[in-house]
């Protein structure tokens, strides 16, 4: 029988992520024990009804003490001030770990206040849903999803293994890469969608000439699919703006120019080149669902009600017989 | 015995949605017979194969011969051909209609065509998927979706409600406006949507510094979102764009300069405008899922492969004895 990968896992945060990760913890057996810690009063007493945890503590400080695992699933901007709370009070040999969709600002605020006994291997699970909170987590989150590790150079690279081999156990696949690299990835694969979502879904909703409830009503059009990742957490990602800012505005500069591009092929009437780029982009879409990222159900599996039944009679049955 | 709505549904164009109709129509019985045409003679012999009609033919000139209704489901730019074409051959009384997502191009393109003892209603079933062709269809596609009618004024409200109960008949909810309305409402739930993402797709594909390997790999993180819309048909959409060219830059003027908005907040790190905005669009997510327009599973009920198990012991098991 194996032992567990981790004797305690402190959580200092119990969100979306927190949460799940502690339900697909316990339900792998991969770690002895969970403590678990949130800022607000009303989050740490729904952590103990859900049972989430076998410990539930008022402060990071408290939480950390004796873990060997302590994972800060708070938004990006906030992780500088836990990593200053629980500096002092971490175990020699514990790792130290987040989940957030920001990396080199996570290093630069994190790293100074961590002491030079502890493993600091920055992580991200790409993975989430439009809910947040306690309770809109579940074990499953992780499964078949990336976890992108970005450790410093001098972080030991058995540290880094051991975690990649939690994540490995709840369900996720790894990939490391530097702090840097994953801030310009992300900002095309995760960032500037949200930020283009944000954007659209604001437009839509300050219009003169058509109402909100038009926009709701015909959303299956395509607007609906922008809005899921719209209703993303809003502390989350304003964070993730403030601290990614230029790998963001960066890419933000390529898409307005091929939108400007686009823009003209359409006033112009140029149908050779819009034809061009929307049969280019439809193999990108074949790409993700073959490597899995995605269902390739129509609709993303969305569900189809039955058909009215009944209501008329079924002319071919007569028109055959 | 009801009997059915009209006896013989002339299909031109059997796609994703004509094919959807062909197997709506027939399952609830809600036509006698369908007779169905394709341009090309692949199209022509699958939709044989598949028997989604009683009768398939070559010509559109042909298939509207005898037939009570006859709907184009053909991109919007060919829709004036075929009411040309079918224009000299439609019955006494029929009721001519599309499913074309843009609709004051489609009346000044059709209405010219079509002789004045048929009645002529365009349509627009809001529904559809990232799939294209006759295998793509289903039934189920229409059911609890819109479909936008779109009368000219000399229309007969009585062609109208009979067109409007076959919609009904195949699952869908109607509604009636202009066509210069219509080309508003879908130019924001629609179509900016479909060019936005087709833009991004295409940044994402171009980029240096980014692989196409990783924006596969990392796409949970919301680009995949994106992925779907840009994966529709690229004939159907050029087509959209070359003929709602005035409403969708005015919807794109108005996105640009939000955009521009929510950059400037970003550069300036003014982080309490960003947490606004993030706020307000959440909201709107809601109003789409309360009105039963999308799934409130998380991921778009996107399935969650199970969790691996047995590779590790199960902890908790032993602390509770």
């Amino acid at each position: 029988m194996t032992a567990p990968l981790f004797n305690r896992l402190a959580l200092i945060g119990v969100g979306l992520i927190g949460s799940s990760i502690a339900r697909a913890a316990r339900s792998t057996g991969s770690v002895g024990s969970i403590v678990a810690t949130a800022r607000s009063p009303e989050t740490r007493r729904r952590v103990a009804e859900l049972g989430l945890a076998d410990q539930v503590v008022e402060t990071a400080a408290e939480a950390v003490k004796g873990a060997d695992l302590i994972i800060a699933c708070v938004p990006v901007g906030a992780c500088g001030a836990v990593a200053a709370e629980i500096g002092p009070h971490l175990a020699p040999g514990a790792t130290v770990s987040d989940v957030g969709s920001v990396k080199a600002a996570i290093v630069r605020d994190m790293a100074p206040h961590l002491p030079p006994h502890v493993h600091f291997v920055p992580a991200h699970p790409v993975a989430g849903t439009e809910h947040s909170g306690p309770d809109a987590g579940f074990a499953e989150l992780f499964v078949n999803r990336w976890c992108i590790l970005t450790p410093p150079p001098s972080t030991d690279a058995a540290a880094t293994e051991r975690l990649a081999a939690f994540w490995r156990a709840i369900g996720a696949k790894v990939e490391i890469m530097t702090p840097e690299h994953h801030d310009l990835v992300l900002a095309i694969t995760s960032h500037l969608p949200h930020l283009i979502a944000y954007t659209i879904v604001g437009t839509a909703d300050e219009l003169a000439q058509v109402t909100r409830s038009e926009v709701l009503q015909f959303s299956a059009g395509g607007f609906r699919d922008f809005t899921r990742i719209a209703a993303s957490d809003p502390t989350m990602w304003r964070d993730v703006f403030l601290h990614n800012k230029e790998a963001v505005l960066e890419m933000l500069g390529t898409f307005s120019e091929d939108l400007s591009q686009l823009t003209r092929a359409i006033r112009r009437g140029d149908g050779e080149a819009l034809f061009e780029h929307f049969t280019r982009t439809r193999a990108i879409r074949r790409g993700i669902v073959e490597i899995g990222q995605d269902s390739p159900a129509p609709d993303f599996g969305r569900p189809h009600p039955d058909l009215p039944q009944g209501a008329l009679p079924r002319p071919y049955a007569a028109d055959e017989s």
